[in-house]
């Protein structure tokens, strides 16, 4: 059994909230690993050195300068913060990113319409399952910055929720895997304007009609798209929702389960 | 057998000289442990922060600021770089800093007459001998930035030589390990003006002799206490040399090795 947790940019930007988050993150009993966002802090230190960032359609452009700046932010500040505040409350964590011990393997993006730039689209049947399953058998809880490898000598810059579903996904090879995407939300609503509207469970049949009857916040269908693809290919639930309620959401209390029946 | 290589900083600033460095070192046969410097990357972007570097007796002051920018040049883009480098040249390189895994607990520098702010002092006796060879065990081969934490939730700068040396102690005490210095200078010189006095080989006595005679450059003294140090804490031997011949060094043909007889 393993918990793989994803922890949304938002919350990495306010420092009490992450402590209180690690904090019940440490507490999660069993072999786990927490896959994080960046935040704001890599467009702040990009601005502050003069990086412009650049973006199409709402999405980040990522070029040589912007690639230095996620790698020594997302990989290196962040990263070790994280690390170092685990460190003081009894879990093991050991912090990596996609290229240390070619834990998730990319493929750079290949330029259609828009040229992304250093983006990695992660190589899904190639991630080293014994090397993940061998970290986890020694005891340490592994930390991930959204970065891969191209696997030619260069970071490429990934998106945290992918690499969170990948991760699952080659982990639930071997292991029964609880795969949590964990933000300032509650969870899957049904009024995106009502917080207390929270869909507590989803299976394939129940999504399928709340999605027919149009029930569905169109901006959660790619999410929800996605966590019915984890569950397909052997993770055995997904879970939404408020990062503040980790212990809740692990056990079904809060936020949105998402099941196969 | 475990080889510990230190990689001075000047290398890292030089592209073409580090990567000849890394096939060299992707080809060492064995398990290896890689540490770097992090070369004059961090004073350029603490500069571009508007950080600004401060000294007292030419060793350098980390305040708040500065840490941070070392954690991100040291621990993000500079061991990130080395990682995906050494990933395409069959290398299983994981880059780690001492807080991951609690590798390289440290105390903060107590404040006497310098305040140096942010600095490891190695827990010399409390490195987790069965974590790192866990790590080497399954196969992989670490890739250390020059930052250890202090077992309260911050990092804390620490000299790579130090970090290198503390690291070969404690893995002395299960295999034989080698330590290798290697920077852009052939060796411990009999006279430095010229590089071709390089001494092969130096033991307690010959040491001794030499120191007596003067014939020891004074600069060079430390380097040397710290490698006989480590030899009598379980190092097998200590190399010396240029990173530009590291088969040489591990073969003895070039560099000056320091060994018990």
């Amino acid at each position: 059994m393993v918990t793989v947790i994803k922890i949304g940019g938002n919350i990495i930007d306010k420092d009490s909230q992450l402590q209180s988050f690690l904090e019940s993150f440490a507490a999660v009993a069993g072999k786990k690993i927490l896959i994080h966002g960046g935040g704001k802090i890599a467009t702040r230190i990009g601005d502050q050195l003069g990086i412009e960032s650049k973006y199409v359609e709402g999405r980040r452009i990522t070029d040589a300068a912007t690639l230095d700046v996620v790698t020594m932010v997302y990989g290196g500040l962040v990263n070790k913060k994280i690390v170092a505040s685990l460190q003081t409350m009894g879990c093991n964590a050991i912090g990596i990113t996609g290229a240390d011990a070619n834990l998730v393997p990319a493929n750079k993006r290949p330029v259609k319409e828009v040229d992304f730039g250093f983006v990695g689209d992660v190589k899904s049947e190639q991630l080293p399952v014994s090397t993940w399953q061998q970290l986890l058998e020694i005891g340490l809880t592994p930390v991930v910055a959204p970065l891969t490898h191209d696997g030619k000598g260069s970071i490429l810059n990934t998106n945290a929720d992918t690499m969170a579903q990948e991760i699952a996904k080659a982990l639930g090879k071997v292991y029964s895997v609880s795969l949590i995407y964990s933000f300032e939300k509650p969870g899957v609503l049904l009024d995106v304007n009502d917080d207390n509207s929270v869909i507590n469970k989803l299976n394939p049949t129940s999504y399928q009609e709340l999605k027919s009857e149009q029930k569905i916040f169109a901006g959660m269908i790619p999410k929800l798209d996605n966590a019915f693809s984890a569950l397909n290919a052997g993770v055995t639930k997904v879970i939404i929702g408020d990062a503040a309620k980790l212990d809740q959401l692990i056990a079904g209390s809060s936020g949105t389960t998402i099941i196969h029946e």
